[in-house]
């Protein structure tokens, strides 16, 4: 199979990195194209790339300017009935994800732990699924949700064999989990939770501003994602994107549109008291607080928000760190969820949920 | 692609449902042979079963005993570079696992929840693994551990893609986690072992024999399954079956070899006075009792065992029923494990296991 990496931030590097690191006689993947935001190299299959150590200083010795008209001609003029072809897009950029219909159809298959084109406008998702269906070639996320995490396959296993979906919830913000595993322990006090909150930041758990977290944007993304792959098996409503999703943000009303993220944070201490309280309340009910995303199957809700959960539920008992929690809900998986849990980002576990998808391709 | 079924017990029928609940004009498999231990049907291609009420009739109505030479010999035939066949072996049989080299040559590809042929002698592992690799044919076995859990496949993809495993770590018997959980739950007192036992057998969760689950064969044949599977990527033991695991039986010294389940039950609360006390000494040290398998590939060792974990450990936090639950401890899944749990037996979700293999191969 040939491939071409579009982005080489930390997650393509890494995910390069893991590429190359298959002894090459042994790998049924050959390399022959990168593309950064300002460069791009093409090479012939028998000259691909094959050096962790090298990939980088030919890129930068590269003066071509990405063109993705041209990259999506090259790869299809090279796909035959022995000759596979995948774009890794490793990038998190819309306009990218505009181009998977494009690629699907001219038979090249697309691997993205990018969550826009799934979670974006539902005319560009369906455009997704039909070019797929009509070429044969095969879009696969698995790392869009919970990285490297075995969320999607472990969905679409269910669905595929006949199980029926009651429900999905979960913490799936490594962002969330991180801040309300210190902010809400079962008891009554604590870190205040700006505190939790500039922490986070500085620890490079959060965005630079991180009212990007707290938006709740990234859970909602998730959940749309995960309600596209069950499809019509349940009675889901149809989200015409991740905003029609139910997010209560987290951000105080009088904190929207801040620009920075200093000064975001430099104000959201006139807020603790508000997050304070709920922390009292959900202690003296013996409960903790928790960001969590859910799929309801039954009740044909797509939800994001703070919810209250016993201080005995694996949500309080079981985390840690930025971890993240999925629990399915079904028929078969009943009255005791299936559940997976472990880190759901960072770049090694998300360029891993990246190279697993491209092995199941071969 | 064709697919045979052999074994037509719970696990079977069950598979043969759910393989034929997927609509036949978007199914992707053709049901054309099923055996069981006294009768065989072998159908051309074009008069595939289609239907879940009649599969039984049809096998039923068969005057045909089954005969693994002539099966293989009409599948052999049917291969074609367009046309892929599937044995699925349903059953726990020795006798089948042992033909899977010669199927698998054959270029048939094999899915199985049978344990006996990855966890027995390690002759017959590695025809199995040498047989693949020289036709193309495969071998997929995610049900041999944690039924429809992903366990095997997420174990793969932390290999293939360069992960290293320290150590996996879980409760791997369904009725051992239900065992325990009830007999241990942190408390110094609570019901007598034997009690706990009989009433998993009432439940029909342990074998009509209990000595078959408590001397843990099951939990050693499931960790030489996952130890194989990790291969020369860590360093552990050869292991030339599962009778090389050290296993630390529950049956005490006194009961070994009593011929009925009845009689064995009589018995076993003459020792239920020690596990009380190993109950109450776990108590103690605040800890609860599990009977878990470990394969860790950093100090090279394959156990299974009574181990004592603390009450605030998923071990005892999050198990319930007779959930498994299984943690992988990698380089990149570190400090914190990828943690997997849910049902870990029964026919739905074994089955389910099996079909998402066959899934895996078109």
């Amino acid at each position: 199979m040939l491939v071409a990496v579009v982005g080489v931030g930390l997650v393509g590097s890494e995910f390069i990195h893991q590429l190359l690191s298959i002894p090459t006689e042994s790998s049924p993947f050959r390399l022959i194209s990168l593309s950064s935001s300002s460069r791009s190299v093409f090479l012939d299959p028998a000259q691909a790339i094959t050096s962790t150590a090298k990939w980088k200083s030919i890129l930068s010795a590269s003066n071509e300017k990405p063109n993705f008209e041209t990259l999506t001609q090259k790869l299809s003029a090279l796909i035959s009935s022995s000759t596979k072809v995948a774009i890794v897009d490793n990038t998190s950029s819309e306009d990218i994800a505009a181009l998977y219909p494009v690629w699907l159809k001219a038979g090249i298959n697309v691997i993205t732990p990018n969550k826009k084109a799934y979670s974006g406008d539902l005319g560009l998702y369906e455009r997704i699924v039909s070019a797929s269906n009509e070429s044969g070639a095969r879009f696969l996320n698995e790392s869009t949700v919970g990285a490297g995490l075995p969320v999607i396959s472990t969905l679409k296993e269910l669905v595929a064999t006949g199980d029926k979906v009651k429900k999905i919830e979960g913490v799936f913000s490594g962002t969330m989990s991180y801040i309300f595993n210190e902010f809400s322990t079962g008891s009554s006090e604590g870190p205040s939770f700006s505190s939790v909150v500039s922490v986070a930041r500085e620890k490079g758990y959060t965005e630079p501003h991180p009212a990007d977290d707290l938006n709740g944007f990234d859970v909602a993304r998730k959940l749309t994602i995960l309600s596209r792959t069950i499809g019509s098996a349940a009675s889901l409503p149809s989200l015409q994107s991740f905003a029609s999703v139910q997010t209560a943000s987290l951000i105080p009303a009088a904190l929207e549109g801040i620009p920075t993220g200093d000064e975001f944070l430099q104000r959201l201490p006139e807020f603790d008291s508000d997050f304070d309280k709920m922390r009292k309340e959900a202690s003296e009910e013996g409960m903790v607080l928790r960001f969590v995303g859910v799929v309801d199957g039954v009740k044909g809700e797509v939800k994001a928000g703070l919810e209250k959960y016993p201080t005995s539920h694996p949500f309080a008992t079981s985390l840690g760190g930025s971890d993240n929690i999925i629990m399915f809900h079904t028929e078969r998986y009943s009255p005791r969820p299936l559940i997976v849990q472990g880190a759901g980002a960072g770049a090694a576990v998300t360029a891993m949920g990246v190279l697993g998808d491209l092995l199941k391709l071969v």
